[in-house]
């Protein structure tokens, strides 16, 4: 987490050792639930190692999936996380997985212990929301292949570690529509 | 614009003075366009006085409102702001208006001269998160009725500002919509 932390802050290695005192490891296995819809989601998990994704559901049962994340990545209801209310969503593990978590009392002690951290969690915040602006765009301008195809171009070694059928919940495509745009592509 | 930052951090007499020296005021008339879909957004803007919009055009040429910023709001093509690409969406005047803009180079420089603003933007952004997710949510579960009623509680004071055509374009519903609502509220 430290070497991911300092791509975009400088701290010293006094505020290192200050820093992870904040965070509680927690390892998952494969398809292990970290929060259900409902349930009050109080801390926000940096990923150590594996791969999880965010999904809601509907009325139907179908899964729609939100966000996937692996190494050197953070998944939350950050909804839930920041407000206090109930989760609007679930999530699990794809792979085995370690968390670095972090409770909303112990996010709010570490931004005051360490105030570099506003930073961090600045630009995160900024990515993140060009990252969502850039996603919203594309659901509505863009065509499923041209969607496959960016997401293959974004996270290349992602494909491999990922059933088709989740790529297409996330692209909100159907798995037999990528089975197609594979086979053209090949062809 | 002090006062609202105020709010969530706590600035030395000396670092307002600083602060106020990146702003440009800009004064805009009704109907005036600050950033036209295909232009660059170098700079972030804070509402003074006044109100305005975000929106998108189709290949149809329906608008679709992204945002309403009104007095205490920040409003931007923020994916343009900070990546530097063409702009995706148009920003104009709804009432006359007085911006105070921040460019992206005076925004490093703000954020380097004072660290104190890291945790301004720092909330600003976690609060557009949330507000980001809620919306998305909201457009996939409810119904149009729930969406009026939920905007009337939220912004009591933004309706008497709004043409109806507005809200709907906001909300994703048609006017007629909108008047059908009102009746039945009324009855």
């Amino acid at each position: 987490m430290l070497s991911h932390i300092h791509k975009k802050i400088v701290l010293t290695e006094n505020e290192e050792k200050t820093l992870v005192t904040f965070f509680n490891l927690k390892s998952l296995k494969k398809k292990q639930l970290v929060l259900q819809e409902g349930g009050i989601s109080d801390s926000i998990s940096f990923v150590a190692t594996g791969l999880l994704r965010s999904y809601t559901m509907n009325e139907k049962g179908n899964e729609h999936i939100s966000l996937f994340a692996w190494e050197g990545w953070w998944i939350s209801n950050f909804n839930s996380f920041i407000c206090g209310g109930e989760a609007k969503l679930n999530i699990d593990a794809i792979e085995d997985s370690t968390l670095l978590q972090l409770t909303r009392e112990n996010y709010e002690k570490m931004l005051e212990a360490i105030p570099a951290m506003e930073k961090y969690f600045r630009i995160l915040y900024q990515n993140s929301l060009t990252t969502k602006d850039t996603r919203l765009i594309s659901a509505n301008t863009h065509t499923a292949e041209e969607k496959y195809i960016h997401f293959l171009e974004s996270y290349p070694n992602l494909i491999k570690r990922l059933p088709q059928n989740l790529i297409a919940s996330y692209l909100g495509i159907t798995p037999e529509t990528i089975s197609r745009i594979k086979k053209k592509i090949n062809d």
